[in-house]
């Protein structure tokens, strides 16, 4: 079926989720009859968002136009790519069309929302295209830090759209083909309305190398510690540095442990599906550890990134069950730590010190992500009308504007969105017509969206200075005061090294009450914000600290 | 005076500081009847301290032996070898001996803490030798992001030990000599008994970069930007870097606004004490900014590790009163953001670009501290006995642990020290004979050490989930519910969206107290721990969620 080109006619591009940072891809396309919309993940929490465990994107623009949503498409199996799926299939249920590894990692997280049975997925080959409405949509191959990743070129009636998704290119790649850069070239010669484009990596100049470096360096590692154990922390979803793990163990005679529980769900689902090529009796099981030598075995294990309860952090903690490290141990970090977790990793590499454990950390891993110059090459490839850079922080997307007007493409169809933004473009201009909710819903346990900003406020002042609570018993009617004001705090100080204090502070609130019944105030709201206010002022006199002061009334 | 050798005598080394993390450097030397201290540095809190404002070391060891401690010998003057001062002289008051301009950045902050007037300071010259005891103490020119910075040559009983204090090499220093390679040279001619160098940069190869370099990149870009208004964000104790900022804005006709509480004291501090060199009418005050075009402008303000109530922080969040950030402004972050500062640097990059300013980050930074090749050349010069790696994480110390290695000190005379160890050294042999109290204290608004572990606890517990509170009064003797229980909750779930949630708590609470009631459990103590599990089960099944829970009785 072919997409007819309509003079005039536009297409609109809405980036949905959050592009401050790192995560939330997803982006809807949509003509006058008809949304498509690719990637659908999720964010994990800013510092600021305590105790929140997931961030999803807001989808009330699809949902007041499901009629004439068609599909879910996924360029790749990342957690920012997919992981608001079982959250937004409940509200948009409509079908998934994605590449057989990153089909099979949806459906591992669908089954564990239970939500396997009643959702629909379409496994899509590189080369292939689908048809859905107005859009025409061919998965291309490209490379990345997970097997099965694709770029999409979208035929719109408005024009070609080519959507990178995260992408490197690598020409000597460890599992299947090098990206389909003649393909890329085809289309770009036929003509690219929009390039958008994987801005990630866009302030490093020059060229990611190949993830078959790293497999150098294993060998080299594994060739110097031919009497210790090796243990190899690294991303769970990378198949292919797993493999080159598992080479490097086979080249060297050793036995493979697999540990974590994403590490061992994704290399089963991997393995089963083909991306994976392990010889019979090289993985044992955790159990089997103790009937082989030091020198026999190498762990892969999850934990790079210094997540508390990850496998390699409980080594390190000491607490995790099989595995005690040793003095001898190598221990490799093949992943650099995302930003935010560098404080993190550094405790676990201190901690796997002390415990007299060799860390390795250089050259043991390269990015999933194009640098500058594979970046250009993509321009160069495709010369597209629009350039619309994707993926990345606002700073991010802003360097990538100035290389996409050094590659050529005009400055006024160069269009850095924010979140929200509606860009229509067609053959004739580009412009931002509107926008659209686009706020991420805060995931906190059971609860989708039920923790707002007050919530959060509220958990910020608890957490700097925890909180007093005066709470006392009026009498019905007369006012009286039958019991209290008693002071109990929690998270402020050490309560036995400030029992004066607390008892100032009793008669602080007794002194307002008091004062408060002299003035005639009895309206309980009243009473409440003076007590705040003078047992707040005597606090902070006191100790240069702000608690929260929440005064209790009861009646009776 | 010269320190007799006593063979066989033994001299002492005390990390007293948390070694974990960079800062809270204080480090005390012991012989028989003398103890001197070198540093007294404060550390920040670690992400999991919430609410505390700094960590400054435990002196109880200091106190005990209060009568044997001869003085504070301070490197340079930076926070994290000077900030715990004004606490620990409180304990101990004995001299400070220190450079011109270390000693002006203590005098200010002791002003500060209003302790100018009851302690003791003495600036000693580089060459300069003071004795203290069976110490005598040489002052050595060095290189470090602050003037005035120095090693010291320590003479004992047992032998010399040189302490490099936190440096690096720079040929070509843009203020007062290079470090004197010279006089550390022959010292170690003379013979060195131990080195404590250190250990920053000891993962990185090579050589740190001169000062200068980034002198020359400062004008390249003022050459760039001769039509916008420039703001430079660094540290505002690097004297040499606002110099240099200075210097190119004395070349391309530029005034200068001093923006940030510490810079202006800092540089006004430097200005007086001749370290740094600004012709008149150069800086003019941020009042005076109306008067000029922005390309007759540059603004050297705080804020380069994304504080967020520094100067920089406050212009992003366009909360800042004199200075509003514009399209077209050119902002250079002179720094690199300190580890755990990564997340907040780029949310103040990204609101400055959303502002339209064009931000700059690469080039305009070099460290001050040593790399590895830097590291081997002062093993090469001093040729220790003994090895003790300082300043730096415990994997930091590792590392360097093992350059000395392969610079020749043999393995046993290496010696990674963790906080609080007794290290004993003599002509002999080196051991750890012991340890002493070294956990750090913690400092929360006027409170010093009064937060502890159980505060931090229910600080982390509320932050994550908030709290419940379950408040009832109950009649003196017969136990009769005479109000409540009533639900209050801050921080757990909005609360009008969760009305049936706590209707239902409620009366879970009272059910509770029945059933206490029926079987007899008039002890409130009992009553309170069957309520906190009761609901807090009902609350874990309902939300997956684990709030404080905190019941209180009231009797009247």
């Amino acid at each position: 079926m072919k997409i007819k080109r309509k003079s005039g006619e536009s297409v609109k591009i809405i980036p949905l989720g959050g592009l401050e940072q790192i995560g939330m891809n997803i982006t809807a396309f949509e003509t006058e009859s008809d949304i498509i919309v690719v990637d659908c993940g999720l964010s994990f929490p800013d510092d600021d968002m305590l105790g929140i465990d997931l961030v999803i994107p807001d989808v009330t623009y699809l949902k007041e136009n499901e009629s004439k949503v068609r599909g879910f498409i996924i360029t790749h199996g990342h957690e920012d790519h997919i992981g608001a799926l079982p959250y937004v299939l409940k509200d948009i249920n409509v079908p998934i069309y994605a590449t057989k590894l990153t089909t099979g990692i949806i459906e591992n997280k669908l089954r564990e929302h239970d939500m396997i049975d009643n959702t629909t997925r379409n496994v899509v080959s590189y080369g292939q295209t689908i048809v859905l409405g107005d859009f025409k949509i061919e998965f291309v191959k490209t490379n990345h830090s997970i097997a099965d990743s694709c770029a999409l070129a979208i035929t719109t009636p408005a024009g070609v759209i080519f959507h990178t998704g995260d992408f490197k290119i690598d020409y000597t790649p460890v599992f299947g083909d090098m990206i389909d850069l003649q393909r890329i070239a085809e289309i770009g010669k036929d003509g690219v309305l929009a390039l958008l484009c994987d801005s990630t990596n866009v302030l490093k100049p020059g060229f990611t190398m190949s993830e078959r470096t790293v497999g150098r360096t294993f060998d080299n590692i594994f060739d110097d510690s031919k009497e210790s154990r090796i243990i190899v922390a690294t991303f769970a979803s990378n198949v292919d540095r797993v493999q080159q793990i598992i080479n490097s163990a086979i080249k060297y005679n050793r036995k493979v442990v697999i540990e974590g529980r994403s590490m061992i769900n994704i290399i089963s689902t991997a393995t089963e599906l083909g991306y994976l090529d392990v010889p019979d009796n090289v993985i044992i099981s955790i159990e089997e550890l103790k009937n082989y030598s030091d020198d026999q075995i190498v762990i892969i294990t999850t934990g790079s990134q210094g997540e508390s309860m990850a496998a390699l952090s409980r080594m390190a903690a000491s607490i995790h069950k099989k595995v005690v490290i040793k003095p001898g141990d190598v221990v490799i970090f093949s992943s650099t730590p995302i930003p935010g977790n560098e404080k993190s990793v550094s405790k676990v590499i201190n901690e796997l010190s002390h415990l007299g454990a060799n860390v390795i950390i250089q050259d043991t891993h390269v990015s999933g992500h194009a640098c500058q110059e594979e970046i250009k090459l993509i321009y160069a490839l495709t010369k597209p009308k629009y350039a619309v850079p994707v993926h990345g922080e606002f700073r991010h997307l802003k360097a990538h504007a100035k290389i996409a007007r050094e590659m050529g493409v005009p400055k006024e169809n160069v269009f850095v969105l924010e979140p929200g933004n509606v860009l229509s473009l067609n053959d004739e201009k580009g412009s931002i017509v509107g926008s659209v909710v686009s706020e991420g819903v805060l995931v906190d346990g059971l609860g989708v969206g039920d923790v707002g900003n007050i919530v959060l406020r509220d958990r910020q002042l608890l957490s700097e200075n925890g909180l007093i609570i005066v709470v006392f018993t009026l009498e019905r009617g007369s006012n009286q005061v039958l019991a209290g004001p008693d002071i109990v705090s929690r998270g402020f100080v050490y309560v036995r090294e400030a029992e004066d204090l607390m008892e100032e502070a009793r008669e602080v609130a007794l002194n307002t009450l008091d004062r408060c019944f002299a003035k005639g105030t009895t309206e309980w709201g009243r009473m409440k914000v003076e007590i705040r206010d003078e047992l707040g002022n005597f606090i902070r006199k006191k100790t240069k600290r702000n608690p929260m002061i929440l005064p209790i009334i009861m009646e009776c």
